[in-house]
């Protein structure tokens, strides 16, 4: 599964020089909170809107990121592969840039994130359903019109980029008086559980991804001590199934991340309805992933799978994967492990039949919903 | 129509020192931009998002301000009418100072609303379904209990919570290098448009009200020169359905709003669609109207009864009501009149199924949508 050439691997720093490049460039986006999400979760969730940046997604960050190199480089075209958010991201930078842009996305992509990319000018190309389909097809594609290609996770300024993100709502959490305990981002690729890895480096926050059952590559990696692709099972988080994270968020985030949180699709959907009615938000299933991944992660839940741990870092290490658990030691975390939790809402692509099919129905799947309010 | 006692009228002095009280008592509610709505309008619209505001809603500010003060004063209880947002408001604002509340509501209130009512802690009372039948159960109520009636939008305190929206968002343009050229807000007691004005008292920004269809009793207040009540036609604007503009609101202002757009339910309902899957978050189609107010200005509506102005202001008046023409002078302002608009979402208090029914369909009957995206 290797795609790149071992580069080397960002730090904090990267992602701090990142942040300040990036300020007056993208969005500085709200950090939000809800008090009946809040009282469901026994702990203050803080959830930084990248849904609201702009192109509809934080992978805005490491797109214009990666572009604006490339466009002071000399470059004038890119080439990108992605599920569809980072295709968005790299066309819109492109424009900004003055590049020419070529996006390849899945044959089952989102339509709203095919038609985005098109209106910021893209030529968009669809491939495959599978990571590499799109990747062979890039390379093509690149190699022909003599582009770079933007990788939508193993690249470095990508990464860097994706943790401003997670860096912003860290410091800003901190100015409120809540710092962080955890911070929970759903995993496609990795790239932003692995900025986020970068951006807590140095800190007690715990980082987590949250996958989709059999979406689960960046957990069974963990478990392997290697990249380990999967063959994605049927989600609604349509941008969480990249068959395999890629080698250098693996890199990043092997030794760094807490653990991952695997949801199924119910509870995805709870949180999309918790997201649109109490926060009064636009999440796309994906970003909601995260929310509904905090949630289990705060409550506890009792499902064994439910949260893995990685083994402890070099050197303390036992080798042995063991379940996140705590005194009487299931799934998830002990209620009150956490007293503020914060999720990055990744994005807010979302097609309006697909809005309204997850409007209605319960709040349910996840965790009790009495009583809740704003 | 005279429901209050020739209150002392607010100045914009009194919604700066509402904005000074209300700092870190209300959230701070961001404001917001989409690429794709530009492009529609042919301008900048800047959107705050009081949808985000504790309790959904806009009026969290006036009743917050109101109940504070009356907290102070030693009361126990208080007792509030509206159509849902602002009796959400004074039950969550009663709750966190320790007082009761009661709060009548109309007997075809939103679900939404008159449930997180009752979850703040409230007692609900529903009664008729004009302001008229409520206010006489309120009068009751608080002479049964011997609490005071915080008015929706006839309380001086209320206008002045209600304008710091409006005055933060004049103000964040102006930071932002873009000041505002008008400012739209919807009507229903027109207690938010009336704020709007004292917000931008002293400044060359146009304020607008924005009505629904057969809703428009301050369009028609403004012609008859005093408080002026309709019989209200049916709307998905259930916050807008008052059949009476307050006497209050209306003397502050008769003089100082620029005008009314009146807007049908299909203009509304394009408006929702376009915040929630363009701008990502969810407005409840009361907040909604305001949007489909401001597209309709900008972009000159062909409709005469389109936009209202208002005589001039006494001295120069001509005594005679014009609509809000120009060069060419129909309805509607011309294009490019203005480069940047504001508009307070007011709230997001909404239904899921009233979700699911609006998202889906064109978001057309206003404006042409060919090429819409972020």
């Amino acid at each position: 599964m290797s795609r790149s050439h071992a580069p080397a691997l960002p730090d904090r720093a990267r992602v701090e020089e990142a942040a300040r490049w990036l300020s007056g460039r993208v969005v500085r986006t709200p950090v939000l909170n809800a008090p009946a999400i809040d009282r469901l979760a026994g702990a203050r969730i803080l959830l930084k809107a990248e849904n609201l940046q702009t192109g509809g997604s934080y992978k805005m960050r490491g797109a214009m990121l990666a572009v604006g190199r490339l466009a002071a480089a000399g470059h004038t075209g890119v080439v990108a592969q992605s599920t569809g958010n980072h295709a968005v991201a790299v066309a819109l930078a492109a424009g900004r840039h003055g590049l020419a842009a070529t996006v390849v996305l899945p044959v089952d992509a989102a339509p709203v994130k095919v038609a985005r990319a098109r209106a910021a000018g893209a030529r968009v190309v669809l491939a495959g359903t599978a990571v590499e389909e799109r990747l062979a097809a890039a390379r093509q594609l690149a190699a022909a019109d003599g582009h770079p290609l933007v990788d939508a996770y193993d690249h470095p300024d990508v990464l860097a980029g994706q943790g401003s993100a997670s860096l912003e709502l860290i410091e800003e959490a901190e100015r409120a008086g809540t710092p962080l305990d955890a911070l929970l981002l759903p995993v496609g690729g990795g790239g932003g559980v692995a900025g986020a890895c970068l951006a807590a480096a140095g800190t007690p926050i715990e980082v987590y991804g949250v996958e989709p059952l059999g979406c689960d590559s960046l957990a069974r990696s963990l478990a392997a001590r290697r990249p380990t692709p999967v063959v994605p099972a049927p989600t609604i988080a349509d941008g969480l199934r990249p068959d395999c994270v890629g080698d250098l968020p693996f890199a990043v985030a092997r030794d760094a991340v807490r653990g991952v949180v695997r949801v199924d699709d119910d509870a995805i959907a709870a949180a999309f309805r918790l997201l649109l009615l109490e926060l009064k938000v636009l999440v796309e299933p994906s970003g909601a992933a995260g929310l509904a991944g905090a949630l289990r992660l705060v409550t506890g839940s009792d499902d064994p799978d439910g949260a893995l741990r990685p083994p402890a870092r070099p050197g303390g290490s036992d080798g042995v994967l063991r379940v996140a658990g705590v005194p009487g030691g299931s799934g998830g975390a002990a209620p009150g492990r956490y007293r503020t939790v914060g999720v990055v809402l990744t994005g807010g692509n979302v097609e309006a039949d697909v809005v309204a099919r997850l409007a209605t129905g319960p709040v349910a799947g996840l965790v009790r919903m009495e009583g809740v309010a704003a």
